[in-house]
């Protein structure tokens, strides 16, 4: 199933994008997709719901795309889980998967415009696969299934301003991974059950209709279901956190292309989880 | 105003301590102290019922005090704020403020059992002011004063497994600090109007009674206003967030004392913001 949120931003109200191409209205089970309703089992009423055909059919033409999650608990971010983007970052693959978190206040949906924060010259994308946590997870063991607690998936795009990230006292990345509108998120979740192996989906990014970016998650240092596994150990994930799971070679960290810049058009995509288009703008 | 939530873990009710040691139940005005409460003008709407008489007394002898934040959007840190504690923690003042994120479902009450993470051998507390978020901060000019955008204050322990948070690849520190129950948080939040200037407030911790810090916000690296304005800068600061803006020395980091051990009890105190006393348990 394919959960979206359409309408303004703030106002937004949610559906299901059916696999006939229609949407139909969910806010007669829920009035958002919060992390209660993945707590309380949402995917699976509306599942259920569709199935004995309970929703009615809604025309959303020409309305805006939100993010697909509605206030996340806790947006946490792996950090150079691609040997290949570690390698241009002038790093080595870590040995366990690296963690900072991202201000949940800075999602934004898939065709918004993306600010560039004021004073900012090394404004960068970041392709990733986002996971959205079904269930609470807590020191899961070694006979557990980490995918178990896993919701879905969600492209997302982890926008980084390098110096601040980078340069920063202290060596913490999150102050240049927080701006306003800096995860662009969307356009749908993929419940899980359509992606039981979530480690062979294509990623890949463009700047101005040229390549950036072109990988798959085949390439992770350390798959989803290890990041699940690893982070329960010394944090609890819950229902509705987001998990964006890194970012592969072809950011302009590398050298290789210059940094956004105001007027720029931003795309990424994923199989199966569709398509972002951001116009850089000036905050 | 001290505003506070009590009962049982996730059945807290909002209610106000008033100047005459009685509780008074805000649940006529709020369902809980959320980010909506701040955002809408909450503490103002309590004073006036206060001031008019319109509150009820209510008894809440023998129930727990609950952290007096309800699931705040952000929980953001200041790193090596106090010369001091950066220098037992190896490093210089900082040039600027270190911000790193803490899982906001760490929150845990004033008296809660704070739990020892499976395989930690170096738990360490942290005494600090806490800054309770109570209006849109988006780049604040040089003529704003960022102390209007302060709702409240409220004692917070940082709580740090610090193997985690120093040793782990990538320098991140937050899969160190976002442990369960890693930020007790109260008993109350201080309304700002009760502390228009919060920089000469002492702030103590003890372990088994023992002094362990003992300090005062005078000793500030960069005052409440200047990170307010700083953050702001960076990112959008959210009615209901809470700022944590570092702890001064006499943390086990040190070197000076031992890390908690299950079976410690740790207490901090802040003048005007109430004491905290919680029991170290293995989780």
């Amino acid at each position: 199933m394919r959960l979206q949120r359409v309408g303004a931003v703030g106002a937004e109200r949610p559906v299901l994008l059916g696999t006939d191409g229609h949407h139909y209205d969910l806010s007669g089970l829920t009035d958002d997709l919060t992390p209660e309703f993945f707590r309380d089992g949402g995917p699976a009423r509306v599942a259920r719901a569709h199935a004995a055909g309970e929703l009615f059919r809604i025309d959303v033409a020409g309305q805006r795309v939100g993010a697909p999650l509605a206030r996340p608990g806790a947006v946490l971010c792996i950090g150079q889980n691609y040997a290949a983007h570690a390698a241009e970052s002038g790093a080595k693959p870590p040995a366990e998967p690296i963690l900072f978190y991202k201000g949940p206040n800075a999602l934004a949906g898939p065709e918004d415009d993306v600010l560039i924060p004021r004073g900012s010259e090394r404004t960068d994308w970041e392709v990733e696969l986002g996971v959205v946590i079904g269930k609470r997870a807590r020191y899961l063991g070694p006979d557990e299934d980490p995918l178990d607690y896993v919701a879905g998936y969600v492209l997302s795009n982890d926008v980084s301003e390098r110096t601040v990230q980078l340069d920063a006292p202290g060596g913490q990345w999150s102050k240049g991974k927080s701006s306003e509108t800096f995860n662009p998120l969307g356009p749908w979740v993929l419940t899980a059950e359509e992606l039981p192996v979530p480690q062979a989906v294509r990623l890949r990014s463009w700047v101005n209709g040229e390549t950036r970016q072109d990988s798959s998650t085949a390439d992770m240092v350390f798959s989803v279901a290890e990041i699940v596994r690893h982070l329960s150990q010394y944090l609890v994930l819950e229902p509705g956190d987001l998990v964006n799971t890194g970012t592969p070679e072809g950011v302009a960290l590398s050298g290789r292309f210059p940094y956004l810049r105001a007027g720029d058009v931003m795309e990424l995509e994923a199989e199966g989880l569709g398509r972002h288009r951001n116009r850089l703008v000036q905050a």
